[in-house]
């Protein structure tokens, strides 16, 4: 068996765990697979480097900030390696140069364009261990990118579909992915497995378990993922196309609370104002999340959507600007909201399911102030304060007892 | 012009010094010339980092230790690019892949085999100043390797050889090459020129000035150096194959308490003894310094050779085990000797230098324990303790007044 496993930057942060790291490949190298290893930069070291560039150009060219940002998976993987050597395993850590990751020459935001699997597939030949630095790559002018924050669950995917690795393990500080965030939702339970999809809109909904652009990757190459604790060996949340198991209804909660809400009212209801809209939000890199559009009415029509708390100001700002060209009577925002959703593969089959959630919000007394749906997600925006509450009731609702 | 500048770690070693260093090279830069700025790593790091390998595996492979401190120069060079950003002036830092200095495959102590100056001279022709990571290199297997301490001069040199520099510049806290260290010899002054070959005997002798090999490579490539201050605006003393100022005596006075002497005594007088010694050596890497064969008598005779102090419990227990096949009565050392040096063209021209030498030693009272001689130098062995002393008497006689 060919494995590839992903270790974060706090499973690395110290020599105690770098050793605590190397032993657990050991277990599955012992056992005679081939084993490859992807770190990311010890600890707070990412955010050390970004700070001490700052001090020196506030505003780093982001070529010299990859340059820079990469030292630091280097680090993890050289040390990675000699603590291996301590206790007798043979390895060799390669960089991205070295394994030739190939992505876009988009700096500080690139993606994997192609991977040469040579020679990792050469040192696993000779029966040593490989530890790649993560988050890493090299573009058409030979100069090192970085993939974004999270990249090194990209790297560990991109890697395992170059390699055709039989597994592909993603170890974090939780178990595996969970019905709701425990700190929020006490009787939140570990799920054995989830689909790519339903953990897309997790993951896009706040559960933090794993990077978008991983999961989306592993969808595309039908990379089978394992979400594990590096801590114990309990079985973690198998990530894949089509769970085994009857799909449940409802696989998750999830709650956001950085988010906002914009609504732009009294536009003219006629084609492309819609787009003019989110044409100049997006050119500023202002990410909308949901976008609802209410039905015209004298000839005008509201549009709302929510966007990160942080970008609010900004979007208003542009929006207020360009009042005319978007026929907008006024720009309205609040910043108090918070989404709560529920994610499976039972939302679009099962139209119940929306009812069901929305009585369980009503029975606690909390009022909806939007609500929009995708195939297997249903997102309502409550008053911020109000989200757990709220996600504690759905997720009584639909996954206890 | 085209100009190489080198500045080590402790000219980088913090904020302020990094933009010390890129205002200094942004001034030729402004004048119109092309500029290539080699940096080590900043401060301490180099250092850090080995204790860091050294807490996670005693004796670290020097694969991965080099894959490890190859990290330091990277940071430097990108910071010093964003600095560079700051002031306004474009530039791009590289690495060892990027430029491709290719080196020989020892890894801790390669050397420089083929530097592609491609990508460097792009960068040059868009009128931006770049900026080149030190002391690393590629090897044939695609691995970074690193020169050995003091490399960056190295690297500084063989680039301005690949790229046919107009000049190549050596930064350091000295004004330049002195005729003595002035801590020891307070009269001593600043040279205005000196050939390779006094400076590399300066340099073994405990100048350390410049490292070794950079010598031996700009003497082979003709790159002529300057070394000088970056702290001051001082011209610096320049390197070269001949100096242009009519021969001096004696150029330079050099110290080195780093020494033992070794002696075999009474082995036979016959062929190959002295190889089978110094190959014993040679194969645990102990390096001799003088050498010194005592004329034949009775058949017997003796050798003595200085080494390294941290060398020397080594080489004698070595020198014991094979007692019998060098044929030796005995091993004695002594670990409490100094060697103190003139270096000069004029030491083979002139017979008197050696009596001179002698001499002024004598009317301060002092023992010479050993003589050894070059074409360009004339060193004695003293006891410990005596060799400052020494110097500044030999340093008297033939360079003041």
């Amino acid at each position: 068996m060919l494995i590839v496993k992903k270790f974060g930057g706090s499973s690395v942060a110290d020599k105690e765990r770098i050793f605590h790291v190397a032993k657990r490949c050991m277990e599955d190298y012992q056992k005679g697979h081939d084993v490859v290893v992807v770190l990311s930069a010890m600890g707070k070291t990412t955010d050390q480097l970004i700070e001490m560039a700052k001090s020196i150009n506030p505003n780093p060219s982001k070529r010299e900030l990859d340059m820079l940002l990469a030292t630091g998976e280097q680090c993890s993987v050289a040390l990675m390696s000699m603590a291996l050597a301590t206790l007798g395993v043979p390895s060799k850590s390669l960089n991205a140069f070295q394994v030739a990751m190939h992505t876009s020459s988009a700096y500080g935001n690139a993606r994997f364009k192609r991977i040469d699997g040579e020679r990792i597939r050469h040192e696993l030949d000779g029966r040593r261990m490989v530890i790649v630095t993560g988050f890493q790559g090299i573009n058409k002018y030979d100069d090192l990118t970085t993939l974004g924050r999270g990249g090194s669950d990209t790297t560990a995917v991109a890697l395992a579909a170059a390699l055709h690795a039989d597994a592909c393990e993603i170890y974090t500080d939780v178990e595996g992915v969970y019905t709701a965030d425990p700190r929020i939702v006490p009787t939140a339970r570990k799920l054995k497995e989830i689909t790519y999809d339903e953990m897309l809109e997790l993951a896009t909904l706040g559960a933090k378990v794993l990077h978008n652009r991983s999961v989306e990757m592993a969808k595309k190459y039908g990379v089978t993922l394992v979400v594990r604790s590096s801590l114990n060996q309990e079985e973690g949340t198998v990530v894949k196309e089509e769970t085994d198991v009857e799909s449940m209804l409802i696989n998750g909660v999830a709650v956001d609370k950085n988010t906002a809400r914009v609504a732009v009212i009294g536009v003219k209801d006629k084609p492309g104002i819609a787009f003019k809209i989110f044409h100049l939000l997006g050119k500023k890199n202002l990410n909308v999340d949901l976008i609802l559009q209410s039905i015209g009415r004298d000839g005008t029509k509201d549009i709302s959507f929510t966007i990160a708390r942080d970008d609010v100001e900004e979007a208003v700002a542009l929006l207020e600007q360009n009042k005319a060209a978007i026929t907008a009577q006024r720009i309205e925002y609040e910043k108090s909201v918070a989404k709560v959703s529920v994610v499976g593969g039972g939302v679009q089959s099962n139209p119940g399911v929306a009812a069901k959630m929305f009585e369980a919000i009503y029975n606690v007394g909390i009022n909806i102030r939007m609500i929009a749906t995708s195939e297997i997600r249903i997102t309502v925006l409550v008053d911020e304060g109000e989200e757990d509450k709220a996600a504690r009731a759905v997720h009584e609702a639909f996954l206890e007892n």
